[in-house]
């Protein structure tokens, strides 16, 4: 292999697949990145073996051909060269970096030796704006389960139907569902598939900041995620990964469909009032909401026998009946943080039964929580 | 006690003295900070038992007193409040914290039960611009030895002549000096100290973003840095410390008064090179310059068995011998981390002789490094 390329184009392909780099112990050359020159292209790639994350770039290419190298290592090096041409040579898996007054060798390992990357074979797909679909998963990815135990809400549902996507992630303790319109999608029949939660996350950093269309393709295993280069019709990103297999929960069965009390607060002043609390809660993080719909009042309340007391209350447009209700204050300000209007509807079904919390004035998000038991 | 306070006068220090507190497990009232009544202020006070913060603030004092709270816990309370006045009581050794919707009671202690905070009385005083001494003390201070085995160049070292003072630190494989001119100051005969390097760092931390005037007070056990009130005349903030017992290093011996080669090069370039050459260094994070005056050109160059090699060269004007000499990558970035000029003059003595970086253009600071003794 025999290169010209520009420091700007190859460092911003290395930031981008870098994170798919795995630090793998028992099969080492994961913490590699492939590079190898296809037509005028140097094509760079990692995998951790679930996920793969893909990058062109136009470069000069005088020689084609291919090396694994450190991915952390040469992300730093090139980083540090002064240079904005860079010529790259590999002769005997090393690579010979030269720029004007630089020079270095990086031993690196025979392509050969690198995981076979699959390519994502389907004419199912749809089209979306990239920064739209980063942050419809942003609202809900925080809610997936942490755990690995039940594969299943580890990861992201998507379900798709005419016009429609719906992504859906829950811990089991609460649930949050975005629904994003797409008038063109069409679809011979509805289908769903749960996509790993690191894939997600990669998905978001790395399309979020752009309001470009990206296109998803799905086949029964494996989704990609792909963004095209602008000046022409060729790949710049390509994120692979394959699929969750499983069943996900029947969630739409546990979203209420009524409520005993609904209150409209102002988000920001409810959600600082609920910090002020938390500091206050004892190991189950348990605060308590006193609902009055007679004098329009929330009271928030914790305790802490080691600490002392918090009391606060906050006005609201409140219907329903009166009632006292504890949650985990992590899961509220976890739905509260994901809910991007200035009035947060609130609507409640007893000490025992789910909370739900809502935009005001759209209808693209829910979310579901669980009250802490009375006992 | 009974005050009305402000809630941005008390969050600022909270911020500044909460640092002062320790997390000692067997003294935990030092994970508490002071609140007590003088005058018309509000004390704040809180130690580690090695160094005390204390800060006033002016407030309406319906009623004498005080209470020991933890520290962190009523900064977090404290910034999450949403009102601009504060009304704090105490009674039976519990903290009642009043806003216009919000109530808590925090459990304290007994005011007693604190450390005694000592006071510095001391006649023998400097004033000095605190950006100007934080500036200086933050060229030196990471010089400074971060083990405790030699607890006197774990210090900085104070120097104080006529008109001048000379701040040093070292960990005895490089050392840093800042000289910064005091016209105004004259004292009967020069004298010398060693100060913990925590507390330079809050000395730092405290007073390096505003230009107003310090008094730093000196007794034989202990060194006291002051602001005062803008409007009036009373402190504002108060760092008192012990010093460190035992003699300082003679460093002035070991300043090279000569050199055998001589650089003077651009320090970004340099700089940037050296972290390049770093990427490439072994375990005892080795670099080597290649001098070579008839070119006017250093190569700076580094190589590992497992990595590969990097060789850079860089322009300047070179003066006197030809030389190979290697240095701790660490140590030559510390020193020009520590420059301002945008030329640097590094002074030479042979491979196994002390280097001397410094500024170009002016004579306050020299940063002499050992190099790496060739095997």
């Amino acid at each position: 292999m025999k290169i010209l390329i520009l420091k700007e184009n190859f460092l911003n392909g290395l930031n981008i697949i870098n994170r798919a780099t795995s630090k793998s112990i028992t099969l080492p050359i994961l913490n590699n990145i492939l590079l190898s020159t296809e037509k005028n292209f140097l094509k760079l790639s990692a995998t951790d073996l679930e996920l793969v994350i893909k990058y062109w770039t136009l470069v000069k290419v005088e020689k084609e051909g291919g090396i694994a190298v450190p991915a952390k290592f040469i992300l730093n090096l090139i980083s540090f060269i002064p240079d904005q041409k860079i010529n790259l040579e590999v002769k005997n898996n090393i690579l010979y970096i030269e720029g004007k007054n630089y020079k270095s060798q990086i031993k690196g390992l025979n392509p050969e030796e690198f995981p076979i990357i699959p390519e994502v074979k389907s004419d199912k797909f749809l089209e979306i704006n990239g920064q739209v679909l980063s942050e419809g998963l942003s609202q809900v990815i925080d809610t997936a389960s942490p755990s690995q135990t039940r594969p299943e809400i580890a990861g992201i549902y998507f379900s798709l139907s005419k016009g429609l996507i719906e992504i859906v992630a829950t811990d089991s303790f609460r649930l949050a569902e975005k629904k994003i319109v797409l008038s063109k999608f069409s679809l011979d029949q509805p289908f769903s598939l749960i996509v790993l939660q690191k894939t997600i996350r990669e998905v978001i950093n790395t399309f979020g900041e752009k309001a470009e269309k990206l296109k998803i393709y799905f086949s029964p295993n494996q989704i990609m995620f792909e963004s095209k280069m602008t000046e022409i019709n060729h790949p710049q990103i390509q994120i692979v990964s394959r699929l969750i297999e499983g069943e996900y929960p029947n969630y739409k069965e546990i979203i209420p469909k009524e409520f005993k009390s609904q209150l409209v607060l102002q988000k920001l002043d409810f959600l600082n009032q609920i910090k002020t609390a938390s500091l206050f809660s004892g190991k189950i993080n348990e605060i308590k909401l006193k609902i009055d719909p007679s004098q329009e009042i929330v009271e928030i309340f914790s305790q802490n026998p080691d600490l002392g007391q918090s009391k606060s209350q906050i006005k609201g447009k409140i219907k329903g009946e009166k009632a006292e209700i504890s949650f985990n204050y992590r899961f509220l300000i976890g739905g509260l943080s994901n809910i991007k209007s200035k009035e947060v509807m609130l609507e409640l079904n007893g000490e025992d039964g789910p909370g739900v919390l809502k935009p005001v004035g759209e209808e693209d998000f829910i979310y579901v929580v669980m009250p802490i038991k009375s006992t």
